[in-house]
């Protein structure tokens, strides 16, 4: 039996090598999987909406979410500025624990994971909502979430054409860099409009924080796919509303995306499907190949808990973790004072 | 310049060498200074109920908060059960973390934090609402959390004849063995009634998970002051109703304690009033010798904020802590991917 007072701690060097250890491929299909099954128990969930604490330079939010057994948070922060001080602009770490008792089983950095977990969800749902032999993907904004999203695609549909493009040809050039040696066809593109010729599939993942037009209607094809990744907060979208009025949008938590997504600019009444019904099979996704299709995708507590319970399976088999002393563990439980004492200098005996 | 990948980590151990290093009650002294002066700049904060999430054996909640500058907060679970099966009732560990960027500053334990800072809260509210010259105190309920009591009552008050109460004598046994050597004046009761019996101030802290009547309104002498620990969750209640009725009535956060509360058996509009306005000099104390004063006390996310920036000022002179490498922080923000492969296994070259 483990010690009470300890618990696994994955940092991010660990998280590293785990990733390595699984192969980056395996591990997003590996979290899209356990992202699937989760959504397909959806009702299982307590869910809420995240607790968001706003300020003028960004915001910090804590998204719990349980299934009666399990509770999970993500802490994340959002501060568009940091990226110019050489932080990164979103930053999380995550914690697991055991709802019967109450105490953590796992603590683990999740900027990777969310990448990570990000791009599974956004592959999940367009392996569900693209049309099927979708190879060509389109990809609007080469910053730090970019390669990942690529690999998912590859992992999961088998896309294996990109075509790049972002405002800073310096982020394009690094996407390119960093893909090279993974096999895809790359094209650099001058434009969006250039980018989006001949997708089957556009991912938009810009990091800009306002309402802004990243992909105008007359760019939109028929039976395309668009995953919408960057739009994620309020007054942040990237999609033409035109674009949004004629497509069929899927969202994984309505509620949460009214306010953060991209049909933030609809009527509160839009009709939108919730992915998980399409996984479930309680709704239909792509009712016909000339039908343009959204994810409207904004990140959401569940797929962190998928993505947290997937770390902590595998650590048993890849046990890249260190042991946190968190929990103070007297003896007797009503003791915690006596404990305190204990490790205190020694006691003059008279 | 610290890296900007680690997070200063106070582990158990380390938070019982910083309470030795500055001394216990000069650490309560400190932690209730922090408490006055941020109840003294209420509005300075933003406050929100806690988060729960309930299930059959307990709650975990996260309590957030902030004061535009400095974000803070805490996990804490609440499970009854626990101590049957060698585990803390409650546990906690609190982050605190810059709002500029968004970064956490501090990953600390909270569980002894907690039982610091309440016990701190308790004196704190005491000092200004017990009649000067209160030596005596009865206390009721000697479980993890009477001895910081007695001492944090010492330490502000000059609280020196302790009358202690639990159903289980050896919880008593074990109080005053840990007490023996800080010169109280002890007396084991074998009743509550014995315990009150001249008492100046009482403290009720029992972990029973149901409304109780550990003080009836027979044993309330006049001018006493009664520091309600105990009851802090909804269904879990230490007073008499009728010692309330009698009483004024302080409280932390009043949406919160109206729920939690021993305030939760009265009517909805029966005044109370905020600790931080007697603090600030807005609302009057206690007003008359004969009076009961009441500190109905469930716990607040601004005493945690307290003792969070409390430790984080200490670690400066009493650098007891570990760095966490909980960061991802790649040379480039944009570039997480490519940090993530500069850390996989070497690329072979053609």
């Amino acid at each position: 039996m483990p010690a009470l007072n300890v618990v696994p701690f994955v940092s991010v060097d660990n998280m590293m090598r785990l990733v390595h250890a699984v192969g980056i491929e395996a591990m997003l299909v590996r979290l899209a999987a356990a992202i699937a099954e989760d959504f397909s128990r959806w009702d299982a969930f307590h869910k809420t909406p995240r607790i968001a604490a706003h300020s003028p330079d960004g915001v910090i939010e804590l998204m719990p979410t349980s299934d009666g057994h399990t509770y999970g948070f993500k802490y994340v922060n959002g501060h568009p500025k940091n990226a110019a001080g050489g932080r990164q602009t979103v930053t999380a770490f995550g914690v697991l624990a055991d709802v019967g008792n109450g105490y953590p089983v796992l603590i683990t950095e999740m900027t990777l994971l969310t990448a990570l977990r990000t791009a599974a969800t956004s592959a999940l749902a367009a392996k569900a909502l693209a049309r099927p032999g979708s190879r060509t993907m389109a990809l609007i904004g080469n910053g730090a979430q970019a390669e990942f999203q690529a690999l998912a695609f590859r992992a999961l549909l088998g896309v294996d054409r990109l075509r790049l493009h972002d405002i800073d040809p310096a982020a394009t050039a690094k996407c390119l860099r960093n893909l090279a040696r993974f096999g895809f066809d790359l094209t650099a593109c001058a434009s969006t409009a250039e980018a989006v010729r001949g997708a089957d599939i556009v991912t938009t993942v810009t990091a800009d924080k306002r309402n802004a037009v990243i992909l105008g209607d007359n760019l939109v094809g028929e039976g395309m796919h668009i995953n919408a990744v960057g739009g994620d907060c309020p007054g942040k979208t990237e999609l033409a509303p035109d674009v949004l009025r004629r497509a069929a949008l899927f969202v994984e938590y309505e509620p949460q995306t009214r306010i953060e997504g991209e049909i933030q600019q609809l009527a509160p009444d839009h009709p939108v499907t919730e992915l998980w019904r399409v996984l479930a099979g309680s709704a239909p996704g792509r009712t016909e190949a000339r039908q343009v299709t959204v994810f409207d995708s904004v990140g959401f507590a569940i797929e962190d808990f998928s993505a947290l319970r997937t770390v902590r399976d595998l650590l048993a088999e890849h046990p890249y973790y260190e042991d946190l002393d968190l929990l103070a563990d007297p003896d007797d439980p009503r003791d915690l004072f006596g404990m305190l004492m204990r490790a205190g200098p020694p006691r003059l005996v008279a």
